[in-house]
């Protein structure tokens, strides 16, 4: 399996998502240019140019951040739980994350957002991130005890907020600490160079 | 089970799935006021505020698009298939409209979009809905033979591509025209007074 990503993107939850889930993968890093490291045009693989990218073993290339990670989460089980109230509180979270998280951090990463709209782009990922800390409470993770596909999410789209200085709740610093202190996390953290 | 909906709002695509899916289902609509059809406060169903909202019958509360299509999906069996690639291909493609279609059309629903963001937006949209012809080709339904999930949704992006003029492949003429014939979608819009 080969995870197409770039550093800190938001293909490092799915990179965390593998780790956990104990699959094999190799890593190609994608760069500005839409090349793969080895020198491949990345268009050819997923003509949507974006990361996260999938390449199965059968050659089957599957993209989208949450259909990824609900192939790694069923794959392995806990991530993803196959039936229950776990199972649709962890999609909805992660789909959360990609549509109303993700999509109000784009305007801060492109570079002709107006200040108008990156302001209302704040405003609302600080509402978002307080959704989620009600969310979290004081558990470990996003919905309880286990770690779900949700958390690799999550702790991206905090990593991201640290970076564009949005604040969020208190009770995050203590998620990231704990995030960040597994085993998973450092590993995927050192193969991204983040560490 | 009750759907909380907003004609002809993307809670569309849920009304249709339970329909095909033959699930037992009362509507409910909200107002700009985010007051329930009844009079109650929407924000004590859903804190977000927005629809689809899906109410299960021991009263638990199901938000996001894609998670509701998924749990209805799962439910009915084809709409979403339990293995094989034709069930990451429906969450792929349903995670792709729900991020970049969906997401795109936003900056169009807003009041105070800049004339510059909506062109970037419309330009978006122009590409993905390309990206989803080429991947419906001549087929009744946009992963082949059978519909998914992926498909009440698609159908909603299209009505909104034509209201607000954004110009979509010829193919799609076609399939729009045999969406709107089947009978869930002739109900659906029948009980949303779009028909
Ligand atoms: N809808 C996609 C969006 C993925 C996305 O936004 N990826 C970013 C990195 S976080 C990217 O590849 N951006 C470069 C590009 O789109 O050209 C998903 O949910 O996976
Ligand atoms: N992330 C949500 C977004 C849903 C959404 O944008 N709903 C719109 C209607 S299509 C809505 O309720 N807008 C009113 C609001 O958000 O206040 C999902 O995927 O379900």
């Amino acid at each position: 399996m080969i995870l197409y990503y770039v550093s800190g993107a938001c293909s490092l939850a799915n990179h965390i998502a593998l780790i956990e889930a104990n699959m094999a993968y190799e890593l190609v890093s994608i760069g500005r240019d839409k090349r793969t490291d080895d020198g491949r045009d990345f268009l050819t693989i997923n003509p949507k140019g974006c990361v996260p990218t999938l390449e199965l073993d059968d050659g089957t290339v599957l993209t989208e951040n949450l259909a990824i990670l609900a192939y790694i989460g069923e794959q392995q089980g806990a991530l993803l739980p196959a039936a229950g109230l776990a199972r649709w509180r962890a999609l909805e979270a992660t789909s959360f994350m990609t549509t109303e998280v993700h999509g109000n951090f784009k305007p801060l990463f492109y570079p002709d957002t107006t200040q108008a709209e990156k302001d209302t782009a704040r405003h609302k990922l600080v509402k978002h991130f307080a959704t989620l800390a009600t969310q979290l409470g004081n558990r470990p993770f996003l919905l309880g005890e286990q770690m779900t596909i949700a958390d690799p999410y999550l702790f991206v789209m905090l990593r991201w907020a640290a970076n564009f200085g949005i604040e969020v709740s208190g009770r995050f610093g203590t998620y990231l600490a704990r995030m960040t202190s597994l085993p998973s996390v450092a590993r995927a953290l050192a193969e991204e160079r983040l560490s």
